[in-house]
C-alpha cells in the first residue's frame, strides 16, 4: 500500500534526478527543443573538481571524493562581482546549469561569476565510487547537512584559490530541493552566504507542517482549471482500469490501447504509472513549448485534458481510450516513440536512489490523498508503513521530526536574506513559504507558475507574474550584495 | 616539543573537566569551600536521563544513549517563564551545575526553569558506557555538531512532554567552551534558543584568528600586575630547574623542595606541571576565597606572587625554593595535602581524554609562547607536529579549518541576541569577541574577571564590573524574552 506512495512522492520529487542518467544521451536533444532559451545567452563553462572529505562530521573516516562544480565567469566584474551559487540538488549538475537560464539572463546585469555545485551522491559526484549506493554504509555521509557543508567548504576554497573573489558576495540559488538547500544554506553558514533565492523550495512539506493532502489537491486543481470535466474523468478512470485489468483479455486492450513496450500483468503498475504522469505534468505545465523533462507542448495540461472531457457515464473504454491519448501527449509529444514504457521513470537509477535514501532518512514528506478533494484513489499517509519500507530498502529507519529539528520548520523568523518563490500551479507550492515573514524573508506568489518557473530562461511567453518575480529577485540580490560590501568583512 | 603546548593548552582548558573525575570525591569539600554561595540559595534538583541518537548525522548507527540533565524549576512560572538552559560543556554537568552561582541567583527574578544538560562523552553521558573511549570509532561521534543537536533535541523533548514550557523562550548559557556552545547554539538554532550568554568563551582562538602567543601573554600581565618581579621571576625559573634537574642531586632537592609525592626524573615534568599551575591561576584569580579547580585565598597570583620577588641575580636554590612555596598556595591552599603529585592534572581521565580529543579534531586552538612577551620558555605553534601527535594518539587528524567553516570565524555579524562576556584577567579572553559587534551581538568586559567570574555567584567581594557585568546580562535576558513572546511563535 505504502509503496505507491512513496515512489510517487520520490519520483515526484525525483523527475529531476530520474532525468540526470539521462542527460548526456538528451544533451542534443534537450538543446534543439529549448525554445525558450535566446539566442544571445551562451552556456560556456569550465568543470572543476575538489576534493571533499567523505564525512564533515566525524573524524574516523578521513578519506576524500571529487566533487564536481562548474565555473562561468565571461560576465563576472573581478572587483565586487558577486557569485551566483547554484546549490545542487539530487541530479546532474550540468543539467541543472544548462535548465536555470535565470542564472544565465541576469549574469551580466549583476556582473556576477556563476557556479553550480553538485551534491554529493549524485552526477559524478560520488564519494565511493561505484560502491556509493551498495549499501547503508556506503550511503551513510548522504545528507542535506553534508551537502551543505561540500557546498561551504567549496565556497571557502574558492574565495582561498581566488584572491580576486574575497570580498565577492555569493548568493545561493536553487529550485525545488536545491531551493531548500539554498534556503538552508543561508540560515546555517550566513557567513558564507549574503542571501539564497530558494525557488519552489517546500521546506515546510514535513510532518505536522501542512496537511498531506494539499500536494495531490493542487495538481488536481491544474487539471480541474484546464478542461472541463479534465480531473473528474481522471477520477473514474482508476476503476475502470481496476475493472478492465481483471481479464486478461482487458490487460491485452489496456496494453495495446497504451501503447505498451511490455504487455501490462496488473493495473496497478499503470495506476502507479499514470499518477506519476500527472504529478509530472503539474511540475512542468510552462506557457511555452520546453523540454525539461520531456519535450512538451505549451501548457501542456490543457494539451492533455482535450483528451479528458468525459461525462461521468462514458463507457469505460472510451475514457480509456482518453486517458491513453492523453499520456501520449506527455510521453510522445514529438512522435519519436515507438512505445510506452512504463517501468522507466519508475525503475531506480543512481539519483533515483539518492533522493529514495534521502525521503528515507531525513526527508520525511507525509502525502496522502482522499480521492473527494484530489482526483486520485484514497491513501493515508502511514508513518509506519513508510519506515518499514524504509528498513527493508535500505537497512535504515527515517526520523520524522529530524529535518524541524535541524532546520527550524516554521520557526525561521530569525534569519534573514532569503525569497521564498513559489507558483500557483506548483503542486510543491504546498510546502512552500507563501507570505513573507519579514524585511528580509520575502516571498514571492507567481499564480501562473509552475515549479520554479522563475528559475528558466526568460521567454516571450512568460506570463507578467514571473517577470515581475524576476525583476524582485534581482533587486533583491543587488540589495544583498551591497549589504555585503559595506560590512566590514573579515577576508576568508 | 609539541606536546608541552597541546597538553598544556588543553589543560588549561580542561581544568574543567579533569575536574569532572574528581567532582564525586570532592562534592563535600566543594560545598564546606563555597564561601561565595549565599546560604538563602538551594540547589536542588532532579535528575533525568534522555534517549539521544549517538549519531544525528548519519542513519547506520542507530544506537542510543542516555544524556543526563538536571531540571530545577522551584522558581519557574508556568506561563511564561523563560528556560535558563546550561549548555554542558567537557565535564561533569552536576559541577557546573553546582559552580554556575548566576543561573541559581536570577531564577528567582526572571520566574525562570533552570535546566543543566550534559554534553556528551562526558560526565554519565557515555555514548557507548565503558567503551566510549577505547578509540576512534567509538569518539566518532564526540563533536560540537553533535552536542548541539543533543541540546536541539532535548529542547524540543521538554517543550513535547511538558506543555507549559512550549512558549517558554529557552535562554542558552554556558562559559569556556561552554560559552562557545551557547553562542554557536544560537547560531545555528535560533528556532530553538531566544539567545545566548556565552560567558568567556573564546570563539576566535582559531587558526589565523588571533595571535597564538595571546593566552600566555595575558597569562603573564596576570603575574606582572600582581607582584613586583613576579613574571620575571618565573621567566628565570625555567633555566634554573633545568640546570638543578641536570644532576641527580638537583633532581632529589627539587623532588624535596616541591614535597613530590613521587621523585622527579626529569625537569621538563616539573616545567611543564608549574607552567600548567600558572595558567590554572590565571584563570581562577577570583577576588575571594573559592574553590573552583582547587580551594585558594581571594586573589590567589597575589598571595602566589609573595614568594616570587626575585632580582635577577637571586641564587637558583632560593629562586627554586619561592617558586615551590608558589606552587603550595595552589596545591596546598588548605594544608591537608602531605605532598604534591605532579602526574595529577596531566594524566587522562575520560573528561581529559574527551578534549584531547576534540582538540585533535574541531577544536585546534594554536597557542604559543617566545619569552619575551610571555614569561615562558619559547615554543612555537606547530600544526603538522600537533597534527602527528593526534594521529598517534587517536588515529585521527585535526582540520584546522573546520571550525571558522561550520561557525563563521570573525564574520558572525549576521547573528542576533549573544552576549559575548570577557574578563581582563582571563588569558581566554585573548580569544573572545571583545568589541559589540550589533545592537544585539553584545560585548561586555570585566576588567577585573578571571574566567567566567560573572556565571560565579554574587559575592560580597565582587568588583564593581562584575556586578554591572550581570546587571546588563539580565537586562538582555528579558529583552530576548520578551522579544519570544511577542512573535507569534508556532508551538513546538
Amino acid at each position: 500500500m505504502q509503496v505507491a506512495i512513496m515512489c510517487l512522492l520520490l519520483c515526484a520529487f525525483l523527475v529531476l534526478s530520474s532525468c540526470s542518467a539521462h542527460v548526456l544521451a538528451l544533451k542534443p536533444h534537450l538543446f534543439k527543443h529549448r525554445v525558450s532559451r535566446p539566442a544571445d545567452v551562451d552556456i560556456v563553462y569550465k568543470t572543476y573538481y575538489l576534493d571533499q572529505k567523505i564525512d564533515h562530521f566525524g573524524f574516523l573516516e578521513n578519506g576524500t571524493f571529487k566533487q564536481r562544480y562548474l565555473v562561468a565567469d565571461q560576465h563576472w566584474h573581478n572587483e565586487g562581482g558577486p557569485i551566483l551559487f547554484y546549490t545542487g540538488n539530487e541530479g546532474d549538475i550540468a543539467w541543472f546549469c544548462n535548465n536555470t537560464g535565470f542564472m544565465w539572463d541576469v549574469a551580466e546585469e549583476l556582473g556576477a561569476m556563476l557556479v553550480f555545485a553538485e551534491h554529493r551522491y549524485y552526477g559524478e559526484s560520488m564519494p565511493f565510487g561505484a560502491e556509493s549506493y551498495s549499501d547503508a554504509k556506503h550511503l551513510n555521509y548522504l545528507s542535506s547537512e553534508q551537502a551543505l557543508a561540500d557546498f561551504a567548504v567549496l565556497i571557502r576554497y574558492l574565495k582561498e584559490s581566488w584572491p580576486a573573489t574575497r570580498r565577492s558576495a555569493v548568493i545561493a540559488i536553487g529550485g525545488s530541493y536545491g531551493g531548500m538547500l539554498a534556503a538552508w544554506f543561508r540560515m546555517k553558514y550566513p557567513h558564507v552566504v549574503a542571501g539564497a533565492l530558494a525557488a519552489s523550495a517546500p521546506i515546510w512539506q514535513f510532518p505536522g507542517m501542512v496537511d498531506c493532502g494539499v500536494f495531490y489537491k493542487i495538481v488536481t486543481d491544474d487539471f480541474s482549471r484546464a478542461g472541463k470535466r479534465c480531473s473528474s474523468s481522471i477520477r473514474s478512470s482508476w476503476k475502470a482500469i481496476d475493472k478492465m485489468a481483471s481479464t486478461d483479455k482487458g490487460l491485452q486492450w489496456l496494453s495495446s490501447e497504451f501503447s505498451l513496450c511490455a504487455p501490462l500483468t496488473k493495473g496497478s503498475d499503470l495506476k502507479s504509472w499514470l499518477q506519476e504522469t500527472w504529478v509530472n505534468l503539474a511540475m512542468v505545465d510552462y506557457p511555452y513549448k520546453a523540454n525539461f523533462l520531456q519535450p512538451l507542448p505549451a501548457w501542456p495540461i490543457k494539451v492533455v485534458c482535450q483528451n479528458l472531457q468525459f461525462s461521468p457515464d462514458v463507457p469505460e473504454e472510451k475514457l480509456l481510450h482518453g486517458v491513453a491519448e492523453a499520456a501520449k501527449v506527455y510521453y510522445n509529444y514529438t512522435g519519436d516513440a515507438s512505445c510506452l514504457n512504463i517501468s522507466q521513470s519508475a525503475t531506480g537509477n543512481l539519483g533515483m536512489m539518492g533522493w529514495f535514501y534521502q525521503a528515507c532518512t531525513e526527508m520525511v514528506m507525509p502525502m496522502c490523498t482522499d480521492g473527494v478533494q484530489d482526483m486520485f484513489e484514497p491513501l493515508g499517509w502511514s508513518f509506519q508503513a513508510f519506515s518499514d519500507e524504509c528498513f527493508s530498502m535500505f537497512g535504515v529507519r527515517p526520523r520524522p521530526d529530524w529535518a524541524e529539528v535541524m532546520y527550524g520548520g516554521k520557526a525561521i523568523g530569525a534569519h534573514s536574506n532569503i525569497i521564498f518563490s513559489n507558483g500557483g500551479l506548483d503542486p510543491w507550492s504546498g510546502g512552500g513559504v507563501l507570505q513573507s515573514l519579514s524585511d528580509s524573508l520575502v516571498a514571492i506568489w507567481i499564480p501562473e507558475g509552475a515549479h520554479h518557473l522563475d528559475l528558466r530562461y526568460n521567454n516571450e511567453y512568460d506570463p507578467h507574474s514571473v517577470l515581475q518575480a524576476r525583476q524582485q529577485e534581482v533587486a533583491l540580490i543587488k540589495q544583498w550584495v551591497k549589504q555585503w560590501g559595506a560590512q566590514d568583512h573579515v577576508e576568508l
